[in-house]
């Protein structure tokens, strides 16, 4: 089976990591292509960014089509053009934040989400909406730190993440953590280890929901508003994006 | 004061209808710029479309605050683009969705929506709750011909509309009708003389929110989600979009 | 154009506040008709004030109607006998709590309303919910002085409410403020060249969006429950409100 | 026990049933003392004749705290007045849409509401979502005949009735009928008899849920917004009804 | 009228202060029958605890069918079993916790449950929105001790829950609490005289309200799902519990 | 990794059917340990069929728990005793309808439940509710066929069944349906290729479900409401059942 994991910012340092979480939680029978786009943004955080990011995640979904991949997972926890990426896809397509909160109501009755900057939180708490994990949700956390702060080596933004995952625990009645980043991808194991209780990252979250999707035969509803996009004519710039009968 | 009133598809048809309207209803002091972006979907019939439609939407924004644009309206009930246009602009930006609804709740307890193909009632339906109207909102109905449908002279297109609003008068329990599609703003005052009920088109209704926010002082917050996007390195086809300081 | 700007409460001085307000910000050619009941408390704090000043709010309305009004605002911040008011008239009828968090949605994605009593929290909290607007307000905030406190030359309201006002900011996560109390109306350009934010009154907020529906023709449905009240006969005292055919 | 149950309508021979059907439930060592306002509408059949019959409710409230009385009925299924009610009371007040709809829920999971008219359907909607009875209420039907037909011998009025909620059960999945008039309070026994589910009047239910909350000691809580109203002047027609120290 | 209050632990000291509670507010002409299973744990600290103490009470359900139980009381505040019971009753059946929260909302515009173990404050919260009780219910506050330290002479407990009640009071902007567990039936009195405010007991608030449906004729509706459980076999140590034709 | 699928109904028929379809899905390295409890009811068919399926559902979990099994299915549709079961278990434990709900909103943004009887319609709907799923679930319907219909060969159940699917995608607006029965196990890829769209069965969704969360190291949350039950005594026939240290 191929996934491919997207990355839909242009950091190759962060697409590697998420394309590492990835392989070290997919099945043997399972190829994992990571990638990111090669246009738009160095990093999301925040409306403006994430509808740009959205034009190269749609080129790297046409490409996926093109060469047989059999599912997606959108690797920004905006869960950015998700429902574009789904009419576009035959298989299975999972945004990293939609797999994170389903995972994390499978295992607590309650978690909170760890994210970076505090401008993305209301994005956060779109999707807990939109998701209807509202009842699950206890609270919305952020570090206050750019996206690329967690590439630096040195950086301090681990600790932080961890030091506000215990406030999490200690204030939220919380059972479980949801990292709400994909450049958080490495850190679940080391945060759970520590503060006891699960911590999810969407990554390899999604990455198993989609394995598991894929494995019942499960593809996105063709019929309906996710069925494949009308064909007709885009101009300018965007016209190679114009979907085709 | 300038108000650009974006149709995010590229049909210079309905451009101009839609320009029309807003003409129609604009104060003496208030300069319309109707306008498209240069690249992308000929019409908004799906999230694909929509997704890739903002693109051209933020590039006619970028131009906006170049040339002290006071307010937007974002002319496709889909509102494509709206919270990423409002981090990029001073002034408000309305969406014809949002407007249209907020419009049909001052003058009746219930509405519904008429809209063109069915794959988009979804889309409808999401907005009625981002927007908290679904106490509002009775029903969201399709009369199922594309967007373009309605820009062909002697379409059936217009009687479809009216039977379905008459429908929704006779079914829906409703008080009032909001037109789903900015290409249906020049009919309103003839369906409503027809049924009887106030019918509400979001192109005029945003446009007339639009000087009523600005005349009162009231520009989009740039405290939180929706200041300015932060500036960083975009690559790539998108590198002219990257946010500057 | 004819908009009535009716404060509910019997207090003169509150009503030509509001109406100073009203006018500042209304067009031309809209003539801003400020008044107040010729019955009834001369504050409004809480459910019993609010049901009783409804009577003399509705006279004025019988008035606005038989002298040509064509569209009306009620001036205090629970929005007492708004609907009952729209089956009276013709034109369309905006509550300043409605037409403030309107106003604050389009601006931004989240808001705290700041009013004056804790006791009448409650009622901002129900019409919050009323208007389908729990996911923009971000808290209701009380700084528990009397309503008429804002009457009194060198009162220490003024300054308590920039206060809470800079507490919202920085504890509430909202990017604007709501002011809740007719009696702020000359206030919210103070406050936000203190704060930042976008500030909004209701009072100013509401006739513009008046103004708004009137040019685009919408009155009040009158299908439903809006229609006219049914002909009948009212007996004692109120026998005058007796609705005639 | 002393129990003021008021018709808010000034309609005898409404009042002269709704006390029967109060006095007939009660317990022996209640008195019931049914009564309707001086002044007011004959009916109520829309916001604006209930705006107007609060003023009457009030007056008899007054009248009941004068008198010791140590609960109250508000007899109007729209539950005119109540949190004003509750304001100016000591003991319980209860509306008899409320208690209806809650004792519904605790002998069904779901129940339909039947109602006279059309245009009332929209208070009783909001009713239920105030009180918290969304998940529990599955339609609310009118009948569409004025609440006087029900005063009328011979009227069809019964009869239109039971076929509605005949047509409830066979398409609501409902286990319950709530009667939405205090002038239905006669029919409760006749009706469950014929369709074999249960069906309540909110007339009865009140009295005994205001009845149990007496014997608890319950009274209405005189902290927060149901305090006595704050004493203030209040002017013209309505000074009698300015709050006393 | 015979009613059945079950404390659905098998603790004997508190199921009779259960059943004092209930006799002290029951009318003269209601016999109490306070019992216990024979069977399950002694105390209900959790989801695991409450779904085994569910065997024991439907045990004592269908004795009290066969001896002419007229209604029951579910008298733990995780109200567990509630429609299985319903299912098997001819009467109504009420939890302690639905009979609370109802009442409160009788009396306040908002309440605050004060229960014992932290780990049941989720189970409390599913209750809540079960009820439709969200907009009523400020908080839910844990004191953090066993259920059994209530039976306990000379415990801290009850200090610890006055102390709590007083936190939330002061708060919460609460205007009544709901005592969150069976065994504290014998405190509100005292409490509400320490702090002002309706403090509701569930066990009493049941019986009452019970009483109340049982006067009106109402009992629970068998059409549906809470009809009588479908006749079948049931294997194993619970064949006994094989529902009969 | 061993996963135990608990039908908690005894009909070992019905155990044989999903133990095949959870192995058919299985990976190669899970061992699926299908099996039934060893008392209660033959069908679950209501409120009261599912509290007591819950004892012996229970007794399976502790065996699973004393023979390492890694995470559990509870394999019948209205997912009784889940978070019981949860708080027994190290590992994951998911219900069907829980797995089947969310592996449907990953490939559709509406779906249709499918279930057999009308009167467990309710139990669906609460889970619906409880899943925060209402935005997506367009409708549940029922065959109205007893559950052990579907265990008879040459029962039109499965026609009636397909038949209803087709509604559903007729009427529903759905892009995907769920089964709601653990015997339908054996029907969906039949059904999907006959209507077109995703057809999902809850046991094979929750046995690849919990696999992923095994594989991602995610076990039961053990701090808060789902941490193991605590020690105490239990009386009587379910004095086995009583939490140990």
């Amino acid at each position: 089976m191929k996934i491919q994991v997207i990355n839909p910012n242009t950091t190759a340092s962060m697409t590697q990591k998420i394309g590492l979480a990835a392989k070290a939680v997919a099945s043997p029978d399972t190829e994992i292509i990571a990638c990111n786009p090669t246009m738009g943004p160095v990093s999301i955080e925040g409306h403006y960014d994430e509808a740009l990011s959205v034009v190269g995640l749609l080129e790297e979904i046409h490409q996926g089509e093109a060469t047989g991949v059999d599912g997606y997972v959108i690797a920004c926890f905006g869960d950015p053009g998700l429902l574009a990426a789904r009419e576009l896809a035959r298989g299975p397509v999972l945004g990293i934040a939609e797999a994170a909160m389903h995972a994390a109501s499978f295992v607590a009755t309650g978690f909170s989400i760890v994210t970076t900057l505090k401008r993305t939180q209301v994005i956060a708490r779109q999707l807990v909406e939109n998701y209807g994990m509202s009842r699950f949700c206890r609270n919305i956390r952020a570090i206050d730190l750019p996206v690329l702060e967690l590439e630096i080596a040195g950086s301090p933004a681990r600790k932080t993440i961890i030091q506000e995952c215990k406030s999490a625990l200690a204030e939220d009645d919380c059972g479980a953590i949801v990292l709400g980043c994909g450049g958080m991808a490495d850190l679940p194991a080391e945060i759970s280890d520590e503060i006891g209780i699960p911590v999810i990252d969407g990554v390899t979250a999604a990455v198993k929901f989609v394995e598991a999707l894929v494995s019942l035969g499960l593809s996105t509803s063709k019929v309906g508003d996710l069925a494949y996009p009308i064909p007709k004519p885009y101009t300018g710039m965007l016209a190679p994006f114009a979907p085709k009968k």
